[in-house]
Order: C-alpha cells, then structure tokens, then sequence
C-alpha cells in the first residue's frame, strides 16, 4: 500500500490509465474500510456481505425504518436491491434512499428483474427517481428501466438480451435522470450519458452463480462510497476488480461451486501486479 | 448434446432404462433452461438458486402477492417450500400454487418439518389440498401428511425415520391426493400410489449440509417442469442426478463444507457416461 | 467416542483441564444432537446451521409466534440473533426466550450490533431483561449494552474495539444481569461476574466471513444446552473448538472463501488429538 499519495479527493493525474485507477480506488477501499449499509434480497445477503469484507469495506445489511434515520447517515454509502421484494420492504428502501440524499452519501440501484413484473417495475422507476447516484443491471433491465414498460420476454433475474443491446438504452436513461448507468454482460458499459466506458473483464461462468449481479452492485457502492466525485471511473473500477478476482479465480475454478469460493479468495488477495496486469478497461 | 432426439413431450423408448431417461431429462433442463419460481425459505435460498442454475435452469425466487398473478405464468414450474413459514407468506405460497395450476405448470411442495407444529401441519395440509405435482419430503415429514398430526418425536428438519418406514404412507398419501409422493432418505422412493420407483444415489454427508434436501426439491420442479407428463420418472431422474452429483463430489470433500461447493461443480459438470455409469434407479 | 464416562450432568473432574472439558463438551452435543431453535438474521441463516450440523447438532430456523409455544418446549437450547432486526421480529424472539425460561431451557442472545442505533439498543436491553443463559458479542456490542447508549463511532456490526477493552464491562454486565457474557475477538473473555476464563484459539481471517461471529453463537448455545449447569466452561469450550476448526481450515485456506468452506470441514472432522493439542483456555 503506497498510502502517502492516496488522498480523500482522489487526483486521477492520468484519465487514461484506467488499471493504476482501478488499482488506486481498492486501495482506498482498503484504506477507509467504508461502511455500506446494504438493503437487499434474501438470496444475495452472505454473497455480498461476503464480498465486501473480502475487498476491505464494512457491510451492514440493516432494512428496518425504525433505525435508517439514525444509522444510514453513518454509512458511507448504500447499495439497494429489489430482488426479492415485497411492499412492506419499500418504505425502508426509499427512507434509506432519502436519507443518503440529504447526507449526501452516494447510493446505488440495482433493479433486479426491473421487467418482471408491473409491480417491480413501478418500484424501481421510483426509485430512480430518488436518484441513485449508479444503477446497475443486466441489458434485459435496463432497457426495461428505459422503456419503463414489463418485458414480455423476461425470464425473471436472467438476462435475454446481450448488453451491447442496451447501450443507447443506457445513454438515454442517464441523461434523463442525471444517474451514472452501468450495464453489466459479457462487457460491461458505464454511461453518464456522454461518455461510455467498457470493461472487458469477467468470466461467463459468472452467469452460474446466483447473486454475482447483486454482489458486484454491493462492491460498485464501495468503490463509489470512498470517490464520489468519479462515479463512472470508480463503477468501471468496480466491475473490473471483481472481474479480475473472477478470471484468477477460474483458474483454478472446477464448476460454479468453486469459482464463488475462489473468487472471494482471489478478491481479498489482489495485489497490485495482478491488477495492472489484468485490468481491462477502454472508452470510445 | 444430441439435440435431434430430444422434443417437448419426450418419448421414454425404454421406460426401463433409467440411466438413460436420467441423461435425457437433464439434456432437456439444459436445453430448455426452465424458469423455476421458487418461494422457500431464507436458509436455502442461496443453496437453492445455485443448485437450479448448475443443473442448467433459471431460478427466480419472487414470492409477492403482487407479482405472483403477473410472474407464475411465465415460470415452466414452482417450487414451494414451508421451511421459515410465518402466516404473511402464505397467501403468496397460495396464490402461486394457484395460478400455476390455471395455467397448468407443475408444482412441487416441500413440507419442511410438517409435523413441527399444528400451525406447519395444518398448512401444509391445505397447501397438499391443492394438488401439487409432486411432494417430495423424509420419512418423518410424509408420515405426518399422512397421519395428518403432530409428530411429538418431531427433530424439527430433521427426519426420526428411515424412508422405508414411510413407503405406505407414500402410496396412500398418493392415492388420496393424485400427487406423485417421494420420500428420500437413504434410499429415496417415488410413488403415484400405483408405482414404486427406486433411487440408491446419494451420500450420508448430504444429511449434514443444509437444504441439500431444499434443493433437490427445486432440482425436481425443473425436471418435471420439462417433461410434466412423467412426473414419476422425471422426479426420480432428479434425485439420481441430484445423488450422483453428491457422489463425485464426494470423492474429493473434505467434510460438509467442500461437499457443498464440490456438489454444486459436480452438478454442473455430469458428462452421459458418469449418469450413465452411476444411476441406479429400479423399481418392484 | 468413550460414551462411557459421559453422563447428563457431566461431572469435570479437573475443571482446569480445559482442553479435555472442551473435548468432552464436543462429544456431548454429537451424542445427543440438540435440536437447537435458531431466530436469527437473513445474513447468517445458512452458515449458522451448516455449522450446527457439521458439529452434530441439530438446527432449526423457526421464528413464527404461531408456533413458538409448541415447537420451543421440544429444542434443548435456543439462539436468538437481532441481526436483520425489524419491529415484526421481535414478538417471536420474545415470546421463544420466555417459553424458553418456562420449560428452562439454555437460551443465548446475540446482540448484533447493539449500538448500531436506538431501535436496536432497545431490543437487546429488552431481551437482555429476559434473562438468557449467555450473552455473546464483540467488544463494541457489549459496551453498548453495559452503557446502554448508541455508540457513536459505531461501524455497523464490525467492532471498533478490541476484545481487552471490554472486559470490565462485560464483569459488571455478568454480575448485573446473572448473565454469562462473552466477549469474542483475539482473545475471547468469558466471566460470570466473578470469573473470568480466556481463550486464545481463532484466526484474524475469522473477521473476514460474515457471520461467523453468529455462528458460534449457536455453537455456544448448543454447548450450553448440553451441559446447562455449567455455563461459563460450555460456552469457553465452544469457543475454543470453534477457533480450532479456524486453525486447522487455515492451513490450507487461500483466503477467506476458502475458509469458510474448510472451517465447516475442519469442525466436521476434529479429532480428540487435535482438540487436546491445541484448545488454548486460562483463566484469572
């Protein structure tokens, strides 16, 4: 750790360097040890508080109204996720969204299954309109999240499309609502509306594990929590990392059973050569 | 994959050759990738989504009223489980078993610790009431659908009975109700009242990994979801493959822990000659 | 497994030999596999009972009030968490730690987070009022309790104290409430209000998998529900054993996945050498 030129407002010195960025922003990670507080389905709540301990932040997965107004502001950021949604989950989500507003946390969206139904549809186009500062989510939900209509086709959290389909999607959503929107597939695109970034790391065999969208929206929140001033470049630094952790993992991966295991392994133990190595990040 | 020979109402040339019928109902999980709703409980949702997604399906698990009428239709099969049961999941466990039959997908029930309480009981007598496919539990769980009361021996998820002191309460439990009715255990025994079909696949240690027994439940909600017409040989097929995965993995685990991780691999990874070689399926 | 010098109320002939007391209370829960009631938080629900089972015990997740009165008499021990705590919960966690104290059973609390926020302080005061056998949590839980204010500095579930720090505090807690308390962390104090017993077994990397702090919790109460009249050495035992099952998964673990995974194994495996040799227990 080269702890002397990490500072809280990161200097990104070269844009364009997108590995030593990414390399800069884990580090911070590890450096702040930020608290996320994460409001998420029961599926993916051991995956991802898993996950961020493993890549050095400090998960809390606290829902309750009766204590967001008193332990929200103490978060760094917040990662929401609708996946296994019911009602009386949602007065909770959107406190939790209000709150990290008006302390001007950052929070991230993840619209699991946006699609699936008129019900989760009409959640999630309100909680966008809380404005998160990143949503993240396969191509089948964003462009449900653009078209804002049920997607006939859906097939629940399992994406039909391929992610370069929902690029313009992307594009439009994020200048319509002012979020950094990130859309995760084979390659992953990050837009604010202008620019547009791809992250070429991951393995497929990622698709195998339930939760692995979930989790890396937990990590993105992580990254973005401890440099919100960069939400694009510290989202791609998130999707790259976790790809990294991925791709060094299924080397020595079996099935989607170990690939999970090796890649928290591989996530807490990411060193600095691996990561310059691996990460690939480009833009238009 | 040999694809030309599989179709959507599978023809069991030989209905005799189990290992064979095995290996077809697992090509068709992985052709047709079924999306299987899951409503179960909060210690197997994990387990669970990843034990469908490497066996080749899709997993959703969504248990909202307010989605159910909008989601069920689109699913191939349900699978329902009583396992942390409080009374405000029932009306969506319900209405999923519901509309799955209006729309005439296969469902499957899995009363967890039926006999653990007048509350569990009473449930899961009026969930049977609704005629699911299948229901698939231990000794212990079948023998207090059949006997319709309180099991005062009751370990809670645990079964104080081997499988084949519950082989007649299967068959009358089938006969009375029209589902087809496995037990598992040791030796697992699937019945439609009529029939009494045999699986000696599996591994003791399943017995110390949580919701291995969960799971396999899904495992048969995607088996019969694609071939719903032979939903006895579709629910045997799922616990030989389920069992055969325990198997290999069990070759190299180290306990519980790497059973778990290695039966996921394993599931995921079965070639036609292992399912093949390994099935072992007979019936009186 | 010498059953034969092992009865009901086990009789420690030198209450300083730890590591065989350890060793005797680890036989006890595999000889008589405790059904142990879990009301625990989403995030933990599955490691818990992995960890239950593969010590040979007998978990069961039930939190509904509908079956609290007929189902809480039949458990040995029940563990009571307030991880993912909402105001729904707290009814059922009452009403099992009273039917608990009626039918005089071991109950533990896990006050998760106790100085997270108000709403939460409450609850674990208010259950700390219900008297239960063992109160286990890290140094900033139990400083909470003891000063029964919001800890400001609070991270969440994460302690930001060291384990020594909290010492004092959990004496006086011990002798306010008639309560064991443990406080977990490098060191492990456990004190009755009077004693103070220490143990030394587990690795850093423990910190690094969530729940893990839950689930010796539940290792802890299935300790005590075997040996009940001996609180302090049932709940040191757990400790040490858990930490061993740390110690020898570590050896080949690559990080905290890996971990995880093998300290499951590790636990399903311990031997009556590897528990000798290396349980680390003192006292004052």
């Amino acid at each position: 750790m080269e702890e002397d030129n990490i500072t809280n407002t990161i200097e990104l010195q070269d844009p364009l360097d997108y590995p030593k960025q990414a390399w800069t922003h884990f580090q911070l990670v590890h450096q702040k040890s930020p608290l996320i507080q994460c409001i998420t389905n029961f599926v993916s709540m051991d995956f991802m508080a898993n996950t961020l301990l493993s890549a050095g932040a400090s998960p809390a997965m606290i829902h309750s109204v009766d204590e967001i107004p008193e332990f929200t502001p103490k978060a760094l950021g917040v990662c929401i996720n609708v996946g296994t949604l019911t009602p009386d989950w949602l007065p909770g989500i959107k406190l939790a969204a209000q709150v990290a507003n008006q302390f001007k946390k950052p929070w991230v969206l993840d619209p699991v299954a946006a699609g699936g139904s008129s019900f989760r549809l009409k959640a999630c186009l309100e909680l966008l309109g809380l404005k998160p500062s990143v949503v993240r989510g396969n191509a089948s939900e964003i462009l449900a999240l653009f078209k804002g209509c049920v997607d006939s086709t859906s097939k629940g959290v399992d994406s039909v499309h391929g992610s370069s389909d929902a690029v313009e999607a992307a594009k439009s959503l994020a200048q319509q609502t002012g979020c950094v929107v990130a859309v995760s597939g084979a390659i992953d695109y990050i837009t604010d509306g202008d620019r547009v970034v791809y992250v070429y790391n991951g393995v497929p065999m990622l698709q195998k594990i339930t939760a692995s969208g979930c989790s890396v929206t937990a990590l993105i929140t992580a990254f973005v929590a401890v440099d919100p001033s960069h939400a694009v470049e510290a989202t791609a630094s998130a999707l790259a990392i976790f790809g990294v952790a991925s791709e060094t993992g299924m080397d020595m991966a079996r099935g989607p059973g170990s690939l999970r295991t090796l890649l928290i392994d591989s996530l807490y133990g990411l060193d600095e050569a691996t990561v310059l190595g691996r990460v690939r990040i480009n833009h238009l």
